[in-house]
């Protein structure tokens, strides 16, 4: 862990340190990827089966061993301990609630030219869903992917699943049931994502993939990027924690490790305007890691990237917070609505102290899919826009061509481009001629 | 110019043939692009002069070589022909209204576990805009990237455009100062945009960067992505007319020659219901570009990918029209707005026996930079929300965490995750014990 004080000389260096450090491999597996892609998009099923055999040591020879079906997953849901499927329930609607208030509008109005303009949001006709296997494989993960895609309308939501020697994780399959996936398929890597994108004899091809994954399939996606959609690149999860005096250091050093269990890579950064109460925070974080069953990997995370800035005031907080852009931002603070407003940059925001970031992992509502790495500069987190599109159009009548069709004439004929220009002329020379 | 019946036997065969041909350049330009990144990224200016004499021989030395000032285009605006400098204004201010529209709104609500809930939409701090030099280079295309920036808040727009051998274009100027660019920079091809996402010495780094360009240019991007955000990758244009007999058969001439003269590599294709119409058409489109001074490329493209489809009847269009899944798709039928609704994948639709698509290139007001290549299928045409990201936002009091805590609890747990659980179980707890 590091700790920085504002006031010190060499703070805006070391700050400017931080904020760089992209905490994320180079590994340059680009040229694998690419060799991948083309093989499956030459040879279909059959690369997918030879992948599959070598990187995850399972054989898919009959359609059992491609696929897990329905009844599947509805007896994994049905098999769940009560309390845990009423948790997935309850994750499931109240992330559906949220994510059905994003639907957005269909434009149609006509102006006072009498152009009729608008657009037309509509789901994609089908979605990939990418779910790693092994240490990564979130039922709350599968929600948060799934569910945006069907609140859009998404008619056919296909996932794909590495299970390394036939494992399969029963919570994913139970929460595939809840969130109503129409396809799994027992796939993983690259190979996995360039089925999706090109199809192949048994898997037909998707418009949008989403889901996280390793490095390989973060290659796949981007490669892709322009045949598909996809979602934003994410890299290694990180925290901001805003906090006064006035929290238990307890709490803030367990919303500090929540993050750091998730990665080696993952960030937690604690900013507060009282020195005593980082000290505070920083022995509790101790304290805890000492019994936390995720110790290594959250101890590993807070020793290589932890971070504590004291500042003189909160109101040092926004341009720090808007330079870290970070994925959340938790505003522990007596007064956090000013903090709301002036950061500008944040995946999401859990206001006050009653909102620990891990409730927004699993039942607030919002996506848990965020922008990181800095990327809340200019991206959002996973929504159902994610899933459609938009199709604007346009009718005119002979007036309105009379009243706006010339400008396009003039401008048609500037940029050299006559036939734009004679598609609108001969309609107007015949109005003109009626 | 191919020609193709529904009803044939090899009509399915053929058709698919059309739409698995994606008409785009193949070459592989992504090692070049590669160098080029990593040598801008690591000498900054330095790298962007050399290459800038290389390719564009164009020596930045002095400030003014680099940049050219708000006044060099106000100037433009004002030497602008009378005609010209209304059709301009008429343009942008369409585009401005339009895209006002887009403008999301803010989330802010509670719900009955006493859940704040919400999402605020901000614009990102800067924004990169590629305008290409030479034939390509288009004040409407500005207009249609400047404009969305700015009416979403963007504060910081610079735009980078080559001069080769220090030509600028008066036009492009001109539409900069209307739309009210803030920094133009005399740099193209992936260089430029390698200094747009990283910056350098001179040009400080953008957050989304948009506009269209070359095969380095569009490469740029791609590998740029996730550094920054960036509008979806452009193929060449297309246009999808359907027609019944009830048109003038040179005003679809004109339609189909409007997009063939972009581009040898762009596609015009005509649904009509009437074969003797589809026979007047061919014919006009022949007659017509006889005359077109865009001959050359207008009757390349016609004769390599203009296509022809008679059908039966108008019911077969929706599922043609979906499988082509068109950047532009006009409707000159008696009854369009079925079509409207049932042809659920293209970029804009023109509706009606007036609306050519040149006018929604220019003044109609949606903007024109649209999906290409089938990519209608998951993508839209650019939008304020291209400029602007989305920041969640999730407030709990003591009662709210009582009411779906436990629930994240039970899930951490499940997911063996456990500070995640620890961090609402001692909030939990404290609340029991007070």
């Amino acid at each position: 862990m590091k700790r920085l004080v504002s006031s010190d000389p060499g703070f805006a260096k070391a700050f400017a340190r931080v904020v760089a450090d992209r905490r994320e491999a180079d590994d340059d597996v680009s040229r694998d990827v690419r060799r991948i892609l083309e093989r499956v998009k030459a040879e279909g099923d059959e690369a997918i089966a030879d992948y599959t055999e070598r990187f995850d040591h399972w054989k898919l020879a009959d359609d059992a061993d491609w696929r897990i079906g329905a009844e599947t997953c509805e007896a994994a849901y049905h098999a769940l301990d009560g309390v845990l499927r009423d948790a997935l329930e309850l994750a499931a609607e109240r992330v559906r609630r949220y994510h059905q208030a994003q639907l957005p509008e269909r434009r149609d109005y006509r102006d006072e030219q009498g152009v009729r303009l608008g657009a037309i949001w509509r789901p994609v006709d089908a979605a990939g869903l990418y779910v790693p296997g092994g240490r990564a494989a979130y039922p709350s993960s599968l929600l948060m992917n799934a569910i945006p895609a069907k609140v859009a309308g998404v008619e056919r939501l296909a996932v794909v699943t590495p299970t390394p020697r036939g494992d399969t994780n029963p919570l994913v399959l139970a929460a595939a049931h809840i969130a109503g996936v129409d396809e799994i398929w027992r796939i993983g890597g690259a190979q996995a994502v360039a089925a999706l994108a090109y199809g192949t004899d048994r898997i037909a091809p998707v418009d949008v993939i989403t889901g996280p994954g390793n490095a390989w399939v973060a290659e796949a996606k981007r490669q892709l990027y322009g045949t598909v959609g996809i979602d934003m690149v994410a890299g290694p999860s990180e925290i901001l924690v805003i906090a006064d005096k006035d929290n238990d250091a307890g709490f803030i050093a367990a919303d500090l490790l929540s993050q750091a269990e998730h990665d080696p890579d993952a960030q937690s950064i604690l900013i507060t305007d009282d020195p005593e109460f980082a000290d505070l925070v920083a022995d509790r974080v101790g304290v805890e890691l000492a019994t936390l069953a995720t110790r290594k990997v959250a101890e590993q995370s807070w020793k290589d990237h932890g971070l504590i800035i004291e500042v003189g005031s909160l109101d040092e907080v926004p341009a720090l917070a808007n330079a870290l852009a970070a994925e959340h931002v938790e505003l522990a603070v007596a007064n956090p609505e000013p903090l709301l407003e002036s950061i500008r940059h944040a995946g999401s925001v859990f206001i006050g102290r009653h909102a620990p970031e891990a409730v927004g992992d699993y039942v607030a509502g919002p996506n848990h899919v965020l922008p990181t790495g800095r990327r809340a500069r200019f991206a959002s987190g996973l929504s159902v826009l994610d899933f459609m599109k938009r199709t604007s159009f346009i009718e005119l009548d002979a007036d309105a061509l009379t009243a706006i069709g010339p400008a396009a004439v003039a401008l048609a004929e500037a940029e050299g481009l006559p036939a734009h220009a004679r598609s609108v002329a001969v309609r107007l020379n015949r109005r003109r001629e009626d």
